[in-house]
């Protein structure tokens, strides 16, 4: 089997490059896209998904596409017209031509929880109405909703992952107005002193990015085509005990870490109310199991 | 105010100009767009939406833009490219072109329950998540998401009104899956047999194509911008009842229309639960008020 994998040079590319690795069976091979040249898979191309000579190229032969590549949430509210070009016109067009194969293939889409938006609902489970309030979640909506569509006309098997915060994304953190849940476990790790920008009694959802992987491989594989948009399972943690664990493991004092709460940040990462994934845990997808296992998994494989 | 109407030459669009001409208030002007010359309004322009200098033709100098230009949902399932052309491209392009203005412009966009999808849950309100099950559903939900993304980006004054089955259409039909809720209008009327392709048990959401006009008119003209999406308010009405208030008013024998049911027209347009609109009801918009008035007035405005 010949898995595409698109945005393979970001951090979540890196890190299914290798969970595939530890996981590959006789005859799986990966192809990697990216703008960059992307490390490991079997081949590499360097090249922009909105070119078509580049999309034949990369579609030549496959039998699986994880749909990564993507403008993140900061950059996309920022330029909308890139988001509309990267997030929205790329992505359909890779999807549209999937679809017009005579076999439907497979395409696992990274979606996100910002198809959502802020504030959400006092409890969020697979009937909660999607309402984004970021062009990035805006899009992501748009995508799946294509996706769904051509699933469901028999075109291609979509199944659309909507990704909960992933930690620890590397320290630039370009683009990402979440990245505050990364850069605590930097810091702290290094020993630094940092300001997360929400209260120690903020709610997030978190995944590590190697659960996340494990995900986007397990969707690639799973025999049934499920409801398209699947929401992925995530642990529930306040930010207070996030930090008191990654202290605790990387044995530094936990009044390294401050909390300066921005109203704005704190109500759209820091208010997730309690969260229920039926369709996807019947599936078999599974967040990191508990706070003490999310923290290792995340410290060792630290980008 | 200068307000332009696409797909002006359609049934709604046709209803509309007549709802107009009895509403306006000096200094109100129509100008239509259709693909053919539409009647009536002060400005009549010929030409497709998505030539770029027929859309700077039509928004130039507009103060409001009711957007209804659509391929229908049997047509668009029969055809997913000219759906993803005319339903997704060029509403887009609209609603991006409108939103590259200084200052953000009213766009009242014609969308439909056909977002629900179908089976719909045990009853549908403000809350209820769109699962569309055709592509006509799909596209229209991804403008309600791309319209309400750019409303909330302050870029346009975005309205998404989802209009549930219109009464009576034209008795051509095309390309419309549920026009029997429109035929059994016009045969009943001319004293002709009908056999309608859901049972007398089925229940209906419907509006008459004038309150939908009133509704359209009404979104462009109310001052606050509420949730983008709007599902507007219908009569909730079972295929039998509404056999026999035809009858009793084109006074005709009931017995002339016959049900026989068939499953999948059944289950896409024949079991719609109760609906409850609060967002819509809250700004003013008003179905027809109850079986006698929508059957009295869909047979005065009948085309």
């Amino acid at each position: 089997m010949l898995t595409l994998v698109t945005g393979a040079a970001g951090f979540l590319g890196r890190a299914l490059v290798a969970e595939f690795a530890e996981t590959r069976r006789p005859g799986d091979r990966l192809r990697l896209l990216d703008r960059v040249e992307a490390e490991g898979g079997d081949e590499v191309l360097v090249g922009d998904l909105a070119d078509p000579a580049t999309l034949d190229a990369a579609l030549d032969g496959v039998d699986c596409v994880i749909h990564l590549a993507a403008l993140p949430g900061g950059a996309a509210e920022a330029d909308y017209a890139a988001s509309r070009r990267i997030n929205l016109d790329a992505s359909l067009g890779l999807i549209e031509r999937l679809a017009n194969r005579p076999a439907p293939a497979r395409l696992v889409y990274a979606s996100s929880i910002a198809v959502f938006g802020a504030p959400l609902p006092a409890f969020v489970d697979d009937d909660t109405s999607p309402r984004p309030a970021m062009t990035y979640g805006g899009h992501k909506l748009m995508v799946e909703t294509a996706l769904a569509n051509l699933t469901r006309l028999g075109r291609i098997e979509g199944v659309a992952l909507r990704l909960p915060g992933l930690v620890a994304r590397p320290r630039d953190g370009a683009g990402l107005k979440s990245a505050f849940m990364s850069e605590v476990f930097h810091a702290l790790a290094a020993g630094q002193p940092y300001v997360l920008p929400i209260g120690a009694e903020a709610t997030m959802w978190i995944l590590s990015v190697r659960a996340a992987a494990r995900a986007l491989i397990h969707a690639a594989t799973i025999p049934a085509v499920p409801p398209v948009a699947l929401t992925l399972p995530a642990l529930r943690v306040t930010a207070g005990a996030l930090v008191d664990e990654i202290a605790r493991q990387a044995d530094v004092d936990p009044g390294l870490a401050r909390f300066a709460p921005d109203p704005i940040l704190q109500a759209q990462f820091g208010a997730l109310p309690p969260l229920v994934t039926p369709a996807a845990d019947a599936l078999g997808f599974r967040h990191d199991g508990d706070l003490v296992r999310l923290v290792a998994t995340t410290l060792e494989n630290r980008p």
